[in-house]
């Protein structure tokens, strides 16, 4: 298998809403990236974009309004984990040969359907998101004696990462009683313990490894995927509400394909669209055992977690999300993140869940 | 990199109009091809849908319902060649190693967005497909004195092969002067000059070489895939109306790549979209010189076309229709097309466009 680097990466302004067009949306970052690469236009093999838009045939128009006329064009969809999984594909044209570059280009509009369930009857009335994690909050509550504080906890601390990001959302420190006394949603959720959707776009450079020693002075290299779609509906995919089961397989796989484990990992990205998943994803990506999620200490660990801010900090456009948490691990291994570049770093990590965590894509990367 | 093949496929019965949902469409394929296979739904690595249908999380619905727990899971969209392209992500899948087996299944409703390229404002109020197709044909006729009569013969051809085809839409052979007097539409392309959308779905079972010796007895093998973008718009992508630029593009590519010539073809599944773009795809593969596709006989050139009825016979449910294409030639290769099956054939091609022809892609398989 060819090796595949992430050669470099963009992520413009994530913001509560906007005039442009998802087309619009997507040319932001992408123009940015195209500006600072030596690579031709004419030599970028494939555009795939991620994005849950109903809009037709957007990677052949956002193609052709960054004047680009790739091989392969298309656009990948699977809710909140479209953007790794527009990754994994990408990564697989390069590595099987069809391609040498690709051009991954995340997008999404604030009011993007898929905020909304409806497809899972198995949920009842409870079609929302803020419904499982609700049901996931208070199991681990319950069992494992996590507080409401632990989980206000993890918003105050990817708030104030997202205080150092330009490109994020919400920009303003918050305080644990400014978590904890905003509005209860669905108990024991508070507003402020959930990622909001938004408008935001990010873009991914990928290479053969050739053309990443001609193109690319930090590539960054991908070692190890790992998916698993458990199933859609809740019910099903939730056999243990302590524990995404598909985002512990999908861990165990690309820990396995990197020849990487948890101690290794010195910067991740945990998808953290409400504050409990966080917590859950410490123990099902094996950095803390399971139950301690709630005490688990990052920093002790020698783990630089969601740096950018994560989704409740950054805003969560739900197609662009993956590729932006790739674009932050790629950036930070490669010693770019200014202001908020943590120090010395490695290997990373990409943890991105769709539908309550009935699916799941890891990743991890190493620097050269 | 690694050899893929075709292992099995199923297509069920394009209908004008259903009352399934896309999912169930979807299944109704999948469960024949998986009734028909050893191979274990747990060994399925990858499932992905092909469909510009705007319902959310479509490839994991799917799955579940098939009892399918995949690794990868998405789906992919980009009109009317949505399907080879998704063909082309599993076959890089597979041949990069990440993936040892995918499912792909092509499903559409008749009611699927995409029969009107509103966002391609180059055109005007030209904004049906078949608007194209009239400037298409109008500049071949004058340039090359093509036919009208040519031109509908493409349709009477087509419509024959689909009386042989259980799982055709048209299924009642047409005369020169059924399709001559059918409603002209916009000159000078009349109403059987053109494909119908419809409900419909194929599935197809990808498979590397080492799981294809297990579980196919007639492994038919992708050797060549060819795929270009060359603009969204029709006034960017259609520089000489007399050729689709992006289909030449990947045939080029596609026989290179399968180290092949149009010559060594003996079956191929052409876009039949409109007549117009069958005789313009005899040019672009090479079958015929430049000009010449009005008078291009297949059967003397040895190449079989649309034998399964074409899009004209056998309907248009525009992201099944590139699944339905590689299946039909698997199936013929493998020699198991029953009452349709033509002679010896060992080398087949899938020619598959999207919007005015902007898009193509072309795929070259062998059997065993």
């Amino acid at each position: 298998m060819r090796k595949v680097a992430i050669a470099s990466s963009a992520t413009t302004a994530f913001r509560k809403s906007s005039d442009l067009s998802i087309y619009e949306l997507a040319c932001e970052p992408s123009v940015e990236l195209l500006k600072a690469t030596t690579l031709r236009r004419e030599d970028i093999d494939a555009v795939i974009v991620s994005s849950c838009s109903v809009e037709q045939y957007t990677s052949s128009i956002i193609s052709e309004m960054l004047g680009i006329s790739p091989r392969v064009s298309h656009r990948i969809d699977n809710l909140c984990n479209s953007g790794t999984n527009a990754i994994a594909a990408a990564y697989s044209y390069i590595a099987s040969g069809l391609c040498d570059t690709a051009l991954v280009i995340g997008a999404e509009k604030a009011d993007s359907p898929g905020s909304r369930l409806i497809w899972d009857i198995t949920r009842g009335s409870f079609a929302f998101p803020l419904h499982w994690a609700a049901l996931f909050a208070k199991y681990h509550m319950r069992k494992y004696g996590t507080t409401e504080e632990q989980m206000a906890m993890v918003s105050v601390r990817n708030h104030k990462s997202a205080a150092s990001n330009p490109m994020a959302l919400f920009r303003k420190p918050l305080s644990l009683d400014d978590v904890m006394t905003s509005r209860r949603i669905a108990e024991p959720i508070k507003l402020l313990d959930c990622s909001a959707s938004c408008d935001g776009a990010s873009a991914v450079l990928l290479m053969s490894e050739e053309k990443a020693k001609q193109f690319s002075e930090t590539p960054i290299w991908i070692e190890g995927i790992g998916q698993r779609t458990s199933a859609a509906s809740f019910s099903r995919a939730a056999q243990d509400l302590s524990s995404i089961e598909a985002a512990r397989i999908a861990a165990r796989d690309a820990f396995k394909m990197a020849k990487s484990q948890p101690k290794e990992i010195d910067i991740a990205e945990v998808h953290d669209a409400f504050t409990i998943l966080e917590i859950m994803a410490y123990e099902d990506l094996g950095f803390v055992e399971k139950g301690n999620g709630g005490n688990f200490r990052a920093e002790e660990a020698g783990i630089a977690i969601n740096t950018r801010g994560g989704l409740l900090g950054c805003g969560h456009p739900i197609g662009a999300t993956g590729v932006s948490q790739v674009s932050e691990i790629a950036v930070q291994l490669a010693n770019k993140a200014g202001p908020r570049q943590i120090g010395d770093c490695r290997t990373g990590l990409v943890h991105n869940l769709s539908a309550a965590g009935t699916s799941a894509t890891v990743m991890i990367m190493r620097g050269g």
